[in-house]
């Protein structure tokens, strides 16, 4: 199958129907959009190589990209020198504004993003049995970035967090259809809310965007619009937030790394109540 | 970080703070547990490898890696022979129902299984420009199963099927955080309901609890609890049910693939309304 546009934009119209028991029409509508980003990453002396596939909703891709870095462990000691969509010309012309080419500022990173869990989803050359236990470790084995001291989180604020995030989705809005994350200061500020189709990847578009503006994604709050699973919380660590707090409800791991890695992590999060897991 | 227990239940007590505009008050609670779950393929001549780890509720693990591998396109011809936990002696006894091999009827169905999207994801090797054609291309490659004949949906039933499947979510009553996926018959009978914190995995584990049972995947009615992403949609078609319903929205991609494959989607389905996308 081929991709909707030359360079998609984050919805793109379409005609349904709907269905009531008062009966059928046709009517407009916007979806968001869903497009395949692959990541790539090269520093100097290393050639640029593939490191993840994401599913996305186009829009902040140079985010995506280096968030993504950021929360594998990419970055431990220089920064990101360069984010750029490749210009391969061998790439079929529609999947031109599909690729990104992350440059790190040194080699050292590179090693580190190759030991984590995303070694553990390639398709296996290695014997039964050595991989099953390195693939497991790996995927448990987080880059826990430096304790960042924070204040106790408020529990008054935190029940206002993802009403002040609605308030910023504006893709939401259009389309009803993606998730969003927000990182916020100690008032509640929001200092950045981005959206996508995943809700891993509003996780990385946030970090990302606050690390190429040259701010650090260690933000007090991490607002997200669904559920707290593990590997959104293994971000929220790698990044060195302070308090995840999340609308739906956590995993147990999800619990029990927050637990481990000293971050607070709030669930089923609204201005009437917010339970507090860790 | 270890994992909680050497053979997990679906959910685990924990002790949680709840935050009011009252004051705050200690509780009991229970999360849905979320543990990896490495899925290997062996089939006759071929040794057991590892083909995807991913983050899972623990319970009907056999159907989601039996499932798995059906949407994956490796059973084209054949059947599975046998699932099982993996008893090698390497293994941490604590990751020791966290390894799960399928032993396909003959080795056909693996390599379809490496031409998927999963090769994508892998760590590069491959030089810059190739690997991408290839793996953008790769996640949209979609193994389609056998065009089948399914009656038209009708719309006054699907508004019935989201709530018909949350009758059997029990997982989520006791949690609220997983998502669910159920299969209906044309007259809205569910014949499997499965739960995961991995709405993939709910997909996966009801279409592997059919094949498993003898049964074919292939049902008029698919539900599930959350969006419809291109992923979702690509294990319908792959399963060959007619119909797809979800609770939420679904992406552009999704629609495109539906679209293309003939499968009927509806999103933001409700007992008031539903929309008709394909």
């Amino acid at each position: 199958m081929t991709t909707l546009a030359r360079r998609p934009g984050p919805t793109v119209r379409a005609r349904v129907t709907e269905h009531t028991p008062e009966g059928s029409r046709g009517r407009p509508d916007k979806l968001a959009t869903e497009e395949p980003l692959e990541i790539r990453a090269t520093a100097p002396g290393v050639p640029p190589h593939r490191i993840w596939v994401t599913m996305r909703t186009p829009g902040n891709d140079f985010d995506l990209a280096a968030g993504f870095c950021v929360h594998e462990g990419m970055t431990p000691r220089a920064g990101i020198d360069r984010v750029a969509y490749c210009t391969d010309t061998d790439l079929a012309p529609e999947q031109e504004f599909n690729v990104v080419t992350v440059t790190l500022a040194d080699a050292t990173g590179l090693a580190a993003g190759s030991r984590t869990r995303h070694e553990a989803q390639s398709l296996g050359s290695s014997a039964c049995g050595v991989c099953g236990k390195d693939s497991v470790e790996a995927v448990l084995d987080v880059p826990h970035g430096p304790v960042r001291q924070h204040a106790d989180p408020d529990p008054a604020l935190v029940r206002e967090l993802p009403s002040l995030l609605r308030e910023q989705q504006s893709l939401f809005g259009r389309t009803g259809g993606v998730h969003g994350a927000g990182l916020a200061d100690a008032d509640g500020r929001m200092l950045v809310v981005r959206e996508d189709v995943g809700r891993h990847n509003a996780v990385d578009k946030v970090t990302g965007a606050r690390v190429l503006a040259g701010e650090s994604p260690a933000a007090p709050y991490l607002v997200v619009s669904g559920r707290a699973g593990f590997e959104l919380v293994q971000k929220a660590v790698t990044a060195g937030v302070g308090c995840m707090v999340a609308v739906g409800a956590p995993s147990s791991l999800a619990v029990s790394l927050a637990e481990e890695a000293g971050l607070s992590l709030f669930g089923f999060t609204g201005p009437d109540r917010c339970v507090q897991y860790s």
